[in-house]
């Protein structure tokens, strides 16, 4: 079986790009045998890091779209710029798959723009993949759509069940609602509808979860709207932020504390770690004809090997297919 | 001036009731030599419990809600239950506030039903003080209207800005609306006309909160439709408990770490003991007549004796009178 991929990386997405994202796609080479990447950015950026590698393809742009700019504007404006340009690559297949840790809202607008929508999808969905006790949970939409019917959400269960498929190889992903109460006549007008939908539709459909379940690993997959996604998104990772940092305050507080500190520094960056979303490499925009993960714009490079990595085994796991065949596309 | 305060508790309200609403309220006497209490419960309960002291009176019931009831039918149907009977005593005259640590459902039921709205007010709302590294912020709905009108919220922001001047004397509480950005044009159909609205009604407005700034302490009050703010409560709720768990674990995992645990132990209660939402005391229903305190079911006796002292404050305060007033409904 040929497994070779191509996938096309934005070199000046990012906070710390390029140098950061040439860092991790060396790693992501190093990591993945059968990996080929076509590098988009400024010629000088390019050019000599593509010389030194195989597998790497220089594709050289001139302009470059910044985290500042606004995101729909700027992508309309700057057809040459890498984003575009890595985008462009996948339609024209070139390129299975496009990673960039560029402005979110950049890349959504790009994806859908310049990769196009599959066929049938109403609307492309962002997901991220959080860390829990037990597997990994998909939190599905969370922000690229604020504004949803009730059978956008049917479509969001059906792509991210495709994507467990397709990279956690989960056969059967369990799919929950976001709700606020367990019982189906509870929530919104809008939330009593999706689980209605989503009951008749959704095979492994378990019901509604709550805000403070969202990281049992009781369920792979949770489907919102997007405004609702987003806000539980950056809820959790505030209060997170939050707890980190009074936690470090307290370890600073006194000589004694300093000491335990110590004694506990290993084990507490092994659970950073583990908890570190960075693992997944990203935010997987489903619906789009090719595969597209988005980085935080603060990735390290791990976080950017992760992230190409995913994106080429979202495409070896047929991820493009399996949204049509979900949806009944085909 | 006279500062005399009668509340009205529901003893039989909470998971471990009557035993720690008693105690509750022995301490919220103790702590307020101004404060009376009318208790209200069954006759066993409360009939010797108030033969102690001169500023207690026993309300004798036959009902009693539980935890498990469907929240509107209970109340419908246990009209002589300790929590009707309570709001039956704020809207008899009898008590000026009440407080009830019994199921969420029922008390904003009971409250609605037996004390009515204050006249204009569209959707009465249910908030929680979250604590912060600076002032705590009030999030406001919680979860008492899934669906929501644009008018609703700004009423919400009216209702909130009223309950910070009577209990934690601000005189100019700021307003953010949660949303899923910062500038203006951002979010849901829903949050950018609520968005125009408070921009307009509401002094001391300061535009969107994102939910990873909820807790910067940034502004008084976060104003959203109830269907938001629970997902955003639980969800914060839900991580910290993640990661207390998480960071339990890790101290107990080898006999080092638990020597460290051992010697920040008390900094780290200290630390728990700054972050517990029992200091507040519960969350308000705001927008009835009268003041209405609902207790967490698992709140402890410090938790129990808090709400009902916050009881007593926002009646000094003049809390339904404020509310009146900023709506214009005098």
């Amino acid at each position: 079986m040929d497994s070779s991929v191509v996938i096309a990386v934005d070199a000046m997405g990012g906070d710390f790009a390029p140098d950061v994202v040439l860092q991790g796609i060396t790693q992501a080479l190093e990591a993945d045998a059968q990996l080929s990447i076509i590098v988009c950015g400024l010629k000088d950026v390019v050019v000599p890091f593509c010389a030194h590698h195989t597998r790497l393809q220089a594709e050289c742009c001139s302009e470059v779209i910044t985290m500042a700019e606004h995101p729909a504007l700027a992508v309309r404006k700057k057809k040459d710029s890498s984003l575009v340009r890595a985008c462009r690559l996948v339609k024209e297949g070139k390129a299975q798959g496009v990673y960039s840790a560029g402005s979110t809202g950049a890349c959504l607008t790009a994806a859908i723009m310049h990769m196009g929508r599959i066929k049938g999808i109403m609307r492309p969905a962002l997901c991220v993949t959080l860390p829990t006790k037990k597997n990994p949970v998909l939190l599905c939409d969370v922000g690229a759509n604020a504004d949803c019917k009730p059978a956008y959400l049917e479509q969001f269960a059906h792509m991210a069940q495709a994507y467990c498929r397709a990279t956690l190889t989960l056969p059967h992903p369990r799919v929950a609602l976001l709700n606020i109460g367990e019982e189906r006549e509870k929530g919104s007008q809008f939330a009593q509808d999706v689980h209605a939908l989503l009951e008749e539709h959704i095979e492994g459909f378990q019901g509604n979860i709550e805000g403070r379940d969202l990281l049992s690993g009781d369920v792979d997959v949770v489907v919102c709207d997007g405004f609702t996604g987003n806000v539980a998104l950056k809820t959790l990772e505030g209060t997170a932020s939050f707890l980190m940092e009074e936690m470090r305050e307290t370890f600073l507080s006194s000589l004694t504390t300093k000491l335990a500190a110590f004694l506990v520094k290993d084990q507490f960056r092994a659970m950073k770690a583990r908890l570190n979303p960075d693992t997944y490499g990203g935010a997987p925009l489903l619906g789009v004809e090719g595969v597209c993960m988005i980085g935080h714009g603060s990735s390290s490079k791990d976080a950017i090997c992760n992230g190409i990595l995913m994106c080429a085994q979202a495409t070896r796991g047929k991820l493009v297919e399996s949204i049509r065949h979900s949806i009944g596309a085909e």
